[in-house]
C-alpha cells in the first residue's frame, strides 16, 4: 500500500491506492479545509504535492499557475505512488494546534468466522445432512414397506437411529424408489437433543449428497437480508437485502404495531413482509444457482415485533404496558404453513425472543458472536432506533432495550439523513479558523448529516472547544460560521453555494442535545444494567458492535461522546449484521439451537423504565461525555492537556 | 323371557317376548317347514299352540277350523307368555330323525370394554388432557411473555414438564388471557413415551376441562364408521356408518388401486373417501351436541390400501409382486392438512400397516382386543373379501392375508347377495322330507341367500347327509327340490311362487364349491401360520372374530363347513368392527400408541403364495370338512352316530 506522509504535521498513514487524499488525510487525522464533501465544488481542498504522483485533482478551481506548481484538490486526487503532500496552513497554525487536530480514526475489528476453524473444533453439524442410499430391489421373499426398507439401510449401513419421515416424504418415496433404481438421497433433519428424533425430510433420486443448502434470513425494521449458505463447505453464495416492504405502513415498530391493530392490518403486514422475504429468497435463490428443491432448512430472526408480524402472532399488546410478547420460543414450522415460497420440506427455524423489545435480532447476535460460551466480560450493543444492549459472560446475561430515538439514523436532526450519497459521514475541523472538513458518502455536494458524521462532528467540536460538556456552542468564537438564527445556535457545516439543497447545511444545538439525550439513553442502560449486577464499567472487557451503525462510526468518537465507555479500541468487535449472523450460524451448527434455550433462559431483561437507577444514570449522562469525566480518563488527560496549553 | 316347549321334540328354550316363533324354534335346533323365509306366504309352518298365547300367527292359509283348535303360522306369531307348541309332524319321522336335527344357534360372545375396570387399572390415559390455569395478570415488573405465563403455571401448579406450543396455539393465546381474565383451560396432547414432550394444541376461555373429545374412525373398503367419544367419562356418545363413496370407483382394493391409477385417479379417490369421512364426523358432533373445537383427536385405522388412500400415498405397488407397501408407521398430522373438517389443533393418528395385505384395520384389531397383550394363544379373524388371520399371544404374533374371495359377502354365488331384506339367514332342513325352513333378514319373501345363510345350509345340508363331504348333492334322494338343471346340480330353497324374485332361490354345487375354497383358504391359511411357529390347532385356546360376518354366523355351523377349527364355542369372541374397536381404544389410552411401534415389530407376516406348505394345506381343506376328519372330532363322533343310526 502506499504510504502518504502529510506536512508539516509529519503525519504518515499507508492507504490502497486509488484513495483520496481527503480521506486519507482523515484517516491520518490531519484536517484539510473542505465544506463541499468532496466534490470538489468549494475548492478550499487545495494541498500541494511534494513528492509522488496522483491521479485527477485538476479541476477549474485550480489557477493554471497553482496546477504547474503541483496543487491538486485533495477531495478529486487518488492515490497512486508513495507522496508527500504538504497542507497550505492559511493562517499561522503552531504545532501545538496540529497535533491536537483530530486523532487517526479507529473503526472496529471487524469479526469472521473462520471457517476452519470451525470445522477443526467439530462445530460444523449443519441441522440437514444427506445420506446416499443404494437399496436392494424389493422381491416377494422381501417385501417390507419402502419406508421400513430405508430405515433398514440407515440403521445397518448408517448406524442412523431414531427415525421419523414426514408424510410429504412418504408421498414421494414409492415413486422416487422405482425411478431410480432403489438408488437415492435421503435428507436428515438433526435432533437438537440427542434424545430427540431424526426426521426424514426429503428423498431424491440418485446421489445429490454433494448439494445441500440453507437460507438465513435477517427481518429487520427497516430491511430484510438473506444469505445462501452451501451446508457442504459452509460458505455464503449469495447474500441480498432489501426494504420492508412494511416501510408503507410505518417507520418503526410501534407505527406498525399500530396499523395491525386496524381491521385487515394484521393480515396486510403479514403479507408485506412475506412479499420482501420471498423475493430476497427468491433473488437468492437465483443469484446462487440452488434449486429451492435443495434448500433444507431456513433460519430467520427478527425483532419482536417483526418475528410476531411475519408469524402472524397479534402484536398489540407489545406496546401497551406492561410490554407482553406472546411467546419466547417458537416451534419449528413448514415454511410453506407460514407462507415462505419453499418446498414442503424445509423447516422454519425462528429465533425466540427475551422481551418485547430485547428480540430475536439480539438472541441471534449473541448466539452468532459467540459471546454467550466467551469467559469475557462483553459489552453487545445492537445501535438503531431502539438500542439494545447485552451484558455478561458464559455465565450470566443480562439485557435491556434503550429507546435511544433515531438520531444514530438521521432523525430528529434538522438536516439528520440515512447513511445515502450526499451524507456527511466524516468531519474535522480547523480548530484556529474553525473552517470544515467534510467528507460525504459517494464524494457528492452535502445534503445533510448520517449518524456517523453527527457522532464525530460532536466529538471534533468537544473536543476543540467549539462547543462545552452541555452541547452549547460557545458564543465567544470569531466565525462567521456559528451563528443564531430565530433563537436557535448553529454551526454551518457547508454554505448553500456547495451544498445538494437550496440551503447551508447545519449542525444545530438542538441536533446535539438530540444526540446526547440518545448517547445518554444508552450509556446509562449500561451504567445500569452493570449495577443491577454489581459491577462497573472498569471490569468490562470487550465491546461487540452489531447493526449497520457500528460499520463506519469512529469509535474514539463515540467515547467522546460518552455513547460507549472507555476501552481500548482493540477490545471492540464489529459483527456487522449481528441478526443475520446469528441465523447464518444456526444453519451451521445444531448447536445454537441446542443451546439458545439455556441461553434465553439465562438472559435476564430489565425494564428500564422500571428500574430506579436508571433515570438518575441517565441525567448524569446528558452531558458531554458524562457528568463524571473520570470514567473518561484518557479523554480528561486530553481535554487537561489542551486547556493547559490553552493557558 | 317366556319359554318355550316344543312337542314333539321335548326342546326346551327361552326368549323374548315378541320374538316369531319360528325363530325360536330355529334358535331351540327345532325344524319346521316353511321356505318362504318368514311373511306367511307359503302357510307351511302351521303349529298348534297347546298352552300360552301368542300375538298374531292368523292369515288366510289357515282355514277357520284350524284355527279354532289353535294353529298358527310360526312366522307370523310372536311369543307372549310361556307356551307349549306342537309341531304337525306330517310324515312319520322317528325320535332318532327328530334327534339328529339342527343343533340349537351358537353365536360367539360379545366382548365390551369394561370402561370402569378399566379406569380401575390406571388403563384409561386419553392422548390429550386439559388443565384449568388462573393466571396472575402481568405487570410491568412481572412482563414475560404470555406462553411463559403459562409455562410457569403448569410447571408450579401442575407439575407438566417438557412441554411445547403449537404455532396455532401461541397465535390464540394473546387474545384469549385478555378476553377471560387469564383464566383459561389449556390442552396438553400427551406425549407416546416419557422423554418426549407434552405439546398445548389448544387454548379455551374459562373453564372446560368438563368436555373434551375424540373422534374414531374406520375406514372400511365399503363403509365407514365413525364414532365420538367423551374423554372426561370414556363413553361412546353417537356413532354413525356410512358407504364408502369411493365404491362407484370399484367394490374392492384391487379396483380401487386400478382406478388410482389412472391420471388424477388417486386425487379423485382421495376426495371421495374424505368426503364420506367428513360426513361421518358431521353427523356424530351433531348427534352428539359436541362442538368441532372441543375434539381434541382422531384416530383412524384401515387397511393398507384404503389407509394409502386416504393419505393421498400412491398404492399401485400394492397391487403388483412383490406386494410392496409404502410405509408401515404413518407420523401424527394436523387433521386439516389431510383433508379432515376438524380443527388446526387436532391431530389424526393412523394406525400403521404390517404389509399390503394386512393393514391398520388388522393391526387396531389386534390392538384393540387386547390380544397382543394376553398369555393365551389366540387366532384372530376378520373375515371380508379378505381374511386376515392373527395367531400369537403377548411374545409373539404372525399374520397374513388369504385371498378368500366374496362368498362370505354373497359374491360368486348364484343367488348371493349381502345381509339386507329378503336375504337368507337362517335354515335348517327335514331330513326325511327334505322341506326346509328358510328365514329371510327382516321375515320377507326370499330374494338370495347372504354369507351366514350359506354357511348354515351347506353345514346342515352335509350333517344331514344331503350333501358329501366334496360338496355334491346325493344324487339318490327323493325329492323335486333336488335337481339337475344345465348340468348343474341344486336345492331349491324356494319355489318361485313364495319368493320375491321371479324365479326358483337355489343352491347349486358351484355355490358351495365356492364356499369350500373360500373356507379352504381360511383353513389353510390358520394351519400353514401354525406350522410355521411349530403349533397345531389343537394348541389355540381362543378365537377372536372381528368384522361384520361374525354377527350372527352359527360357530357350530363354521366348525362343520372347517371354516374355523373345532373349539368349544364360548371360546370365540366376537368384536364386531375390530378396527373402530382399536381407533376407539386408541383414543382411551394412550399405552396403545406407545406400545403398537413393538407390538408391529413382533407381528410377522407370511406371503401365504410363498409359503410352499400353503397349497398343500389349501387342497386338503377343500373338502367337508377337511381331507382328515379327525381334526373335526366332535363331528366326527356325530357323523359316526348318524352313520349307525342309519345301519
Amino acid at each position: 500500500m502506499p504510504r502518504i506522509k502529510f506536512l508539516p504535521h509529519e503525519k504518515e498513514i499507508a492507504v490502497e491506492g486509488g484513495t483520496t487524499l481527503i480521506r486519507a488525510a482523515m484517516a491520518a487525522g490531519v484536517h484539510i479545509n473542505a465544506s463541499c464533501g468532496g466534490e470538489g465544488v468549494c475548492g478550499k481542498c487545495r494541498v500541494l504535492i511534494e513528492e509522488g504522483e496522483v491521479e485527477g485533482g485538476i479541476t477549474e478551481k485550480l489557477s493554471r499557475e497553482d496546477i504547474d506548481k503541483g496543487y491538486r484538490l485533495a477531495c478529486r486526487s487518488k492515490v497512486k505512488t508513495d507522496l508527500v503532500v504538504r497542507i497550505p496552513v492559511e493562517s499561522a497554525v503552531d504545532a501545538g494546534v496540529l497535533n491536537r487536530m483530530a486523532t487517526p480514526r479507529k473503526t472496529a475489528r471487524i469479526k469472521e468466522i473462520n471457517l476452519d476453524e470451525f470445522k477443526e473444533k467439530g462445530l460444523f453439524i449443519p441441522p440437514v445432512e444427506k445420506k446416499y442410499l443404494e437399496l436392494p430391489e424389493p422381491v416377494v421373499a422381501d417385501n417390507v414397506p419402502d419406508v421400513t426398507r430405508i430405515v433398514r439401510s440407515l440403521r445397518h449401513d448408517h448406524k442412523e437411529h431414531r427415525l421419523e419421515f414426514d408424510m410429504s416424504v412418504i408421498r414421494k418415496i414409492p415413486d422416487v424408489l422405482r425411478a431410480s433404481d432403489f438408488k437415492v438421497t435421503v435428507n436428515i433433519a438433526r435432533p437438537v437433543r440427542e434424545e430427540g428424533k431424526n426426521r426424514i425430510i426429503n428423498i431424491e433420486p440418485g446421489d445429490t449428497t454433494a448439494r445441500n443448502f440453507a437460507i438465513a434470513v435477517d427481518i429487520g425494521t427497516t430491511t430484510v437480508y438473506g444469505q445462501m449458505i452451501d451446508l457442504i463447505t459452509g460458505k455464503v453464495l449469495a447474500q441480498h437485502g432489501d426494504f420492508n416492504s412494511q416501510i408503507s405502513y410505518g417507520e418503526d415498530v410501534i407505527s406498525r404495531i399500530m396499523f395491525a391493530e386496524k381491521p385487515g392490518g394484521l393480515d396486510t403486514l403479514n403479507k408485506k413482509v412475506l412479499e420482501t422475504i420471498n423475493a430476497v429468497i427468491e433473488k437468492i435463490v437465483k443469484e446462487s444457482g440452488v434449486d429451492t428443491d435443495e434448500v433444507s432448512t431456513i433460519t430467520l430472526a427478527g425483532n419482536t415485533t417483526m418475528t410476531q408480524l411475519f408469524l402472524k402472532v397479534n402484536p398489540r399488546y407489545i406496546r401497551r404496558s406492561p410490554y407482553v410478547p406472546a411467546a419466547s420460543l417458537y416451534p419449528p414450522v413448514k415454511a410453506p404453513d407460514i407462507g415462505l415460497n419453499l418446498p414442503d420440506h424445509v423447516t422454519a427455524l425462528v429465533y425466540p425472543q427475551v422481551s418485547s423489545y430485547v428480540g430475536g435480532d439480539i438472541v441471534a447476535g449473541v448466539m452468532g458472536s459467540g459471546m454467550a460460551h466467551d469467559k469475557r466480560l462483553t459489552l453487545y450493543m445492537d445501535i438503531g432506533t431502539n438500542a439494545e444492549i447485552v451484558i455478561g459472560n458464559k455465565d450470566w446475561l443480562v439485557c435491556a432495550a434503550c429507546s435511544a430515538g433515531p438520531a444514530f439514523e438521521g432523525g430528529g436532526i434538522k438536516l439528520g439523513m440515512r447513511a445515502a450519497k450526499g451524507a456527511i459521514e466524516d468531519f474535522s475541523i480547523n480548530p484556529v479558523t474553525l473552517e470544515p472538513m467534510n467528507i460525504t458518502i459517494g464524494n457528492a455536494r452535502p445534503k445533510g448529516i448520517c449518524g456517523s458524521g453527527l457522532i464525530t462532528m460532536v466529538a471534533t467540536l468537544f473536543e476543540t472547544g467549539v462547543i462545552d460538556s452541555r452541547g452549547k456552542y460557545n458564543r465567544d468564537l470569531n466565525t462567521p460560521r456559528i451563528r443564531e438564527v430565530d433563537g436557535v445556535w448553529e454551526y454551518v457545516l457547508a454554505w448553500e453555494d456547495v451544498t445538494a439543497i437550496d440551503r447551508d447545511v447545519v449542525l444545530t444545538e438542538i441536533d446535539i442535545d438530540n444526540l446526547i439525550r440518545a448517547k445518554g439513553a444508552i450509556y446509562s442502560g449500561c451504567m445500569t444494567l452493570l449495577k443491577e449486577v454489581g459491577l462497573s464499567i472498569q471490569d468490562l472487557d470487550r465491546i461487540i458492535l452489531a447493526g449497520g451503525f457500528g460499520n463506519s462510526v469512529d469509535l474514539e468518537k463515540c467515547m467522546i461522546i460518552g455513547l460507549f465507555p472507555e476501552l481500548d479500541p482493540d477490545k471492540v468487535t464489529f459483527i456487522g449484521n449481528g441478526s443475520l449472523l446469528g441465523a447464518r450460524m444456526s444453519c451451521l451448527t445444531n448447536r445454537i439451537r441446542k443451546d439458545v434455550g439455556d441461553v434465553l433462559s439465562r438472559m435476564t431483561n430489565f425494564e428500564l423504565s422500571e428500574t430506579s437507577s436508571y433515570m438518575d444514570n441517565y441525567i448524569a449522562a446528558l452531558f458531554l461525555p458524562h457528568t463524571d469525566l473520570n470514567l473518561f480518563p484518557k479523554l480528561k488527560s486530553r481535554l487537561d492537556a489542551r486547556r493547559s496549553s490553552e493557558k
